[in-house]
């Protein structure tokens, strides 16, 4: 299925919350996460106050909240969202893996920004800058490409590069710098600190130690800012502006969970999202 | 224990998350409810989308509930608290058993308003309208008394009265009328909507059937709305006014479940009782 009612990117207490709730509401649903369902809820050690699951472990919400999932028979579509875009009437999403995806409303569940964007990302982006090796690895062939990736996921993003490009220059943010067999991909441990564009065909990539000039910067990262994903969104601090019910200033779009601001709890988030679910609920009962 | 850093009224999942945050945060906490937690969950039919426990009935919330209480063993005082005052730098709170409380932080998470003021209920309280018959009943000895109850539970309250007034005329809103031995106690089918003060010394309960002249009305609700409670209180059509971080006009007054706003939904209760417990938390470290 590409097309749904409701689409939630984010797979935490809040994009779960949201689903059920949709579901509940007779609302079609896309929900965009990962395998694991949320690695921050996964490796949290104890979770005291998720009122109603005393004292549990990450690995026991995320499995509550992969049953409640299940019980109500709720795919979890395994694609990283890299662009959204508002049509209109309806938001098309851009997924890692090339589909494309559209829905009459959008919930954003995404959690906190891990990181700020690059100065120079943000209007780059598309022209130079790109968050889907797979989509734009196409357009390189044959060129110089960088990957800046905060996790060991996107190896073979990188490998899927080196195959298109003529060389890939490879900034892993993670620990466990990798070693690769393909002799056109160079690992380096320098800081990336800004992208810029001195020519039309070309970016350049600031780090700390030196300025890499290439046809392209991947910035591939395992959760992108919402207000990176729909660049129209107000956010204040990499927090996504929300009212009482979750309305953001884009119409049809809502945010819940972290991405809309402090606490970062899972039970608050939880809540966030039902009540995000309902507004667009709402919404879409007085648009159709 | 009369008073605590936190007093929180309401033991519906806003409550108890609230309380359950509170006391991890290492604050001593008030917790007033009723014996079964919160009618309104246990009677609830089967509730779908309590993120984590799919499928549950109200029962089964409640005892989670009570479990996550027990497991942290936070106690449920039960009183029902009739009036509240903002002392500057404390609150305190009345029982309706007569007892005070006090907190230097309130959270507020009495539900929604079941029903609302009668028109010059608010303007006549402590001058012949009471909430509390076991407080107020000696400053009407050997008078008439009107009382309007939503519940059967308050009939003691009504042969107390009794034991000290002249004659009790008893309203009781709910079916099942009650026989009572007392023959100084009548029960009365109609239905009460004003409440206005003729002279210094005697208040006119009007109903749908006739005035009676008494020296008290007693009003005994299982919720009284919280702006009853705290006049200062801001509220819209019986929502009190809060921010994204639950924070009332009420310096140090936090809100949170029904009493804000739709949607009714128990895990955006719970989501919100967790954000005015980590407020309350925040306020009494910049006071404290």
């Amino acid at each position: 299925m590409n097309s749904a009612d409701i689409a939630i990117i984010g797979t935490g207490p809040a994009g779960i919350s949201a689903a059920v709730t949709s579901v509940l509401r007779g609302k079609s649903v896309l929900l965009f996460g990962s395998a694991d369902i949320s690695q921050k809820v996964s490796r949290a050690e104890r979770i005291m106050n998720y009122t109603g699951l005393p004292d549990i472990s990450g690995k026991e919400l995320a499995a509550a909240l992969q049953k409640h999932l299940d019980s109500m028979d709720i795919k979890v579509t395994r694609d990283r969202i890299t662009n959204v875009y508002d049509m209109g009437q309806r938001f098309a999403l851009q997924g890692a893996s090339s589909q494309m995806y559209e829905a009459a409303a959008l919930i954003m569940a995404v959690g906190a920004a891990v990181s700020k964007p690059y100065p120079g990302e943000k209007e780059l982006l598309g022209m130079g800058v790109s968050y889907c090796a797979t989509c734009d690895a196409p357009l390189h062939k044959g060129k110089n490409t960088a990957v800046i990736a905060d996790s060991p996921e996107e190896e073979g993003e990188v490998r899927y590069l080196a195959s298109v490009c003529e060389n890939v220059l490879y900034f892993p943010l993670y620990k466990d710098k990798p070693d690769f067999s393909e002799n056109n991909i160079k690992v380096l441990a320098d800081i990336p600190r800004e992208i810029v564009s001195k020519s039309l065909s070309e970016r350049t990539l600031v780090t700390d130690r030196g300025e890499y000039d290439v046809s392209c910067v991947f910035i591939l990262r395992r959760a992108i800012a919402a207000d990176t994903l729909l660049p129209q969104l107000s956010a204040v601090d990499g927090h996504i502006t929300v009212d009482r019910l979750m309305r953001t200033n884009v119409k049809g779009c809502f945010a819940c969970g972290d991405i809309t601001g402090r606490p970062y709890q899972y039970i608050k988030a939880a809540g966030e999202g039902n009540i995000a679910a309902l507004s667009a609920v709402e919404f879409l009962m007085k648009e159709g």
